[in-house]
């Protein structure tokens, strides 16, 4: 197969656990905008069309391999360097031939971009270059590998602590993403020596071999912010900073106003209509999708729902998995939503708690009024008619359904069918004790003052 | 009239929808701190004490019309050009003389003492300059016109594309804003020519046809921060974060603590006291204004409220039009009111709404407490005596009264006016089934087993 | 004794109101991280171990006296200078030889290292310093004292205002912050002259007097942000950012993951567990511990309250003092608890008030669940057994206490005990009146129908 074919193979690289992150949970497991950053990268190679992924894991990351799924993982048991890390992916690729693209799973902001100037460069007939290293410009270069670079492309890739005077003021940086002509990786893996100081075999090692082939090899132009490395929770607040940036200026681009950009967090699905207004300090968790001209006061919290145009919701509004609003419906404050449908100008404003329920378009849903759906065993259904009102901080013990244009007497526990039209009341009688509250004070006051004075 | 008069009128141009806002709403129309980005610069202008103030809008801009007014308005009904859409204020501005102002509804940061620098140079009596152009050196120069300068003042403006090599190192820019001499701009405006790529009437060509007329022209110098112009969403956000600055340096240097300033949203018309204590995130919408000593815990969000000397109030307060908090009172977590009187001293503590009440003070109004103050047709008002005691979870349906001193017993619902030092209840009996929970759980036990197993 | 000595006294000057801060309160007692900002210069004293502390104050400064204690302090009445400030000091410090410190109220953010580094620098026998002055080098040195030092040291402190063209071209400016060689300190001062332009006695003119008496002087370098003053809100806002800036990172160096670091508010003994997970958005009041693998949501805030491994809570959630939430248990949106235990694996998750009461382990409360713990006298207890269920929007009228495994009908109203295992319900019947609503509406559009019409 020629230099010329467009055949794929991806490794990932993700077996490390990130001592650093001080964590139980593998680090490529650890969340960026609503989802592990290893699906970030996974999106991205998924972009490429790659005819093959591998996933190197360590030892019991099964959930690392759930999450990459469809793609094949294998798992590296010891760790013996980059070099040995990918040598475990051979066997999986053993009749695969055409080029071979090593990336990190804890390098998950690199671009689609990048990667596919890396082919490019790869596949570039002329050169042919067995390898293509991915290099940057960091603005502190610091401790990186350099990329020594001739006329005749990258010469080699010298380690800092090995570097001279003159090396050590390159600027061009190592990223170790490297895009390689797989027809003669293995063969060049396997010749790859651990007599080093930290007795590893380096995947680097790789460019040296090359050229001692006599085979050429070349590099692309990354960018720092897409090579950020996340090994430590500070680290990954750095990531999660840049992906909300480009997702906030999307939103903003896309005709939604947000008036305090950086207090706004969405997740990697988060999907804004035009002419949405976003007050400050609203947080969109995994699957939300809102329509055009809505308006989203402060303090909102929202995970899997999906808001209808015109609508109007929050301050404090949290809409959980499977909230459903209507176009024009409104959601005030202090209101939990949950796998509940409000149907067109229905309005619940305060204080409220709506799950499992059917809300009818037009009804109006008083302060305080909760849906009892759960009895200890199993979640039952409310069903609200159209028009219907129900009055303050009642009690709809489901399963139970009010009937369209009903009207529900406030304070009322409702535990049977409303009619249609009908008007429910459930409450006890109100009685009054003439002078009881001033007699209560009085004999307070003398107890308190009994204590205090004898 | 000679050029020393203080006659003096102002043209806003406002007529943009703003193409890349891509919302419905005009672009000038957008808000900045709870209020139109054009009523900020009205404001500004107001401040200038303009004999006439004419704004010209695009078709269909009522909306426009009427956040400007009292200023009149003219439509201009096609887009040819800054130099026409100033034209079109002619008719208006036939019988003035004086100095003629051109500012932009999208470039709402402009001060007033720059604005009065630009006055005060037109009206020089020894340059009697028939333009003063507001120029600006900004960070990055990129595509913007460059005012040329000599010793005799300002030579010409000229346009980037337009500009020689030696003039594109000019950094000194044009920023559209100018004041001219009323007595001859009309007849200048109606000699520009639309001989150009874009076939546009440029308001800039006035300065050369003023050389041409042998007249003086000038510039004043005025900062890049202030002639922002919004044209994106990302660009109203960085206008906000410009006005939310101002706003809260003049809250802390005025005796106000913001622990978190980025997380403190003001109103352009947002009044703190002296040693009001804010915590983070708390949004101030517009109408409010805070007394001495209040503390503001975090999450809070006010709209047309007043809170007097050392209320307490948060956090997750929310404080809408009418409420109106009394000195020394408390309103705690997870509490609404709305068009309210809450007196001195008086208590609510913990998820209540208030909504046309009177409560009076030293009251204590009880966890759950909803004020039923709506039937689906018409708002009923709540009133609550001095130092009365409303049992937690109470419903009080309005119209109601409850006395003074009376108490509610926790979980009533009160229909019927209560009296003074009485105390009402009105719920239901409480009635014990024994055994019934714990044969309820074996059943659906057994159900669950009988389920799985067979 | 001789000047290897290890007795150290310290000298904090406290006396200033702070007129900028426009507060009626002293300035050292406003707060960053939750508790007075001179109680962060305390605890930094207290690591060095000082064999005496005196804090100067102003008058009327009981505040601060109780802030400080155990520390001693002396009363400043009037305001002469620096050096006269020291001077009150003098009394209480007649029997010591030791090292004296001198310190500002109104720099809390100077480090324990840094003071160190002073100390071992004054007790350098080869130099033997009277004086060891802390300078650092700004990044606008701007008016503040210039530090000329040769080969022999420190030669001198000279006031901006007399600084000749040379002196003030010296980035080493002085921060105040001095440690003298207590056996001679106070003839010193006792020799400072008031014969300037404030004619105040400046605690500087010590290093001229000591130069003249032929003793050595010297200098450590400090950093700029440590010697950060606070003198106006603002700058106090600046100064909580740096204390909130170290916090976050310690939290995330200790492997807790904040998703948006900013957003997140410590107080100064806030203590986090590893893979704690942080959202957006939450307030750290003071005395709360929170333990491992914990998922805090946002919009959160805590007070003095512990929350055990495993727990899920919020997003709203509001504990307050003595919330002791256990092990997996779950706090939900809207929910305050106070002064409460709730036990592994029990459930509060939707609009509730929880005050002092005892939750049993796995017991699940209702949406909308209050304890009324108060009478307006006295504050009562509430008891839920271990896997008790209360049904939603129920009322526990404390004292109360329902029994294990027992459960509420929703809406109840309970105020008697309920048996372990048994069924309580409390509430009224319900009642219909069928086609009332239709009717009612009817009426209603007919009434409005008659004013508009007629």
């Amino acid at each position: 197969m020629d230099q010329g074919t467009s055949e794929l193979a991806v490794i990932v690289l993700a077996a490390g656990m990130g001592t650093r992150m001080k964590s139980d949970l593998p680090k490529v497991m650890h969340p960026l905008a609503g989802r592990p950053m290893i699906q970030h990268l996974m999106e991205t190679v998924s972009g490429l069309d790659p005819d093959k992924v591998v996933v190197v894991v360590g030892p019991g990351m099964d959930v690392v391999a759930q999450a990459v799924a469809p793609a094949q993982t294998v798992v590296q048991t010891e760790r013996l360097g980059t070099g040995h890390a990918v040598m475990q992916a051979r066997d999986l690729l053993k009749d695969f031939h055409g080029d071979v693209l090593v990336l990190y799973g804890d390098t998950p902001l690199i671009t689609k971009a990048t990667l596919q100037r890396m082919l490019a460069e790869r596949r570039n007939a002329d050169k042919n270059p067995a390898v293509v290293v991915l290099g940057f410009k960091p603005v502190d270069p610091g401790h990186y590998g350099r990329l020594v670079v001739g006329a005749e492309g990258l010469k080699a890739i010298v380690e800092f602590k090995d570097a001279n005077h003159d090396q050590r003021e390159i600027p061009l940086c190592n990223s170790g993403v490297m895009a390689f002509d797989g027809a003669c990786l293995w063969d060049r893996l396997a010749r790859i020596g651990n007599d080093n100081a930290k007795g590893e075999y380096y995947l680097t090692d790789v460019v040296g071999l090359a050229r001692g082939d006599g085979a050429n090899c070349s590099f692309v132009l990354g960018d720092e912010q897409e090579l950020l490395g996340v090994n430590s929770r500070a680290e990954l607040a750095g990531a999660e900073a840049i992906i909300q940036g480009e997702l906030r200026r999307a939103a903003m681009d896309d005709g939604a106003t947000l008036i305090d950009p950086a207090s706004v967090w969405f997740s990697w699905d988060t999907r804004l209509g035009r002419d949405v207004m976003v007050w400050p300090h609203v947080v969109f968790g995994p699957g939300v999708t809102i329509g055009d001209h809505v308006v989203i006061k402060g303090f909102c919290h929202f995970e899997g729902c999906t808001i209808a145009d015109g609508a109007d919701v929050g301050p404090y509004a949290r809409l959980r998995p499977g909230a459903e609003i209507g176009a024009a419906a409104h959601i005030g404050n202090f209101v939990e939503v949950k796998k509940s449908v409000i149907e067109a100008g229905a309005k619940v404003n305060h204080l409220s708690y709506i799950g499992d329920a059917q809300v009818g378009a037009d009804a109006n849903v008083g302060a305080g009024t909760i849906t009892c759906n759960y009895d200890g065993f199993t979640k039952s259904c409310t069903e609200i008619g159209a028009g219907a009102f129900i009055g303050s901080n009642s009690s709809l013990v489901a399963p139970v359904k009010v009937g369209a244009r009903a009207m529900i007497g406030a304070g009322s526990v409702i535990t049977k069918d409303v009619s249609d039209g009908a008007l429910a009341v459930g409450r006890g009688a109100q009685m009054e004790v003439a002078g009881w509250a001033d007699r209560f004070r009085a004999a307070k006051a003398a107890e308190k003052a009994k204590k205090q004075g004898k």
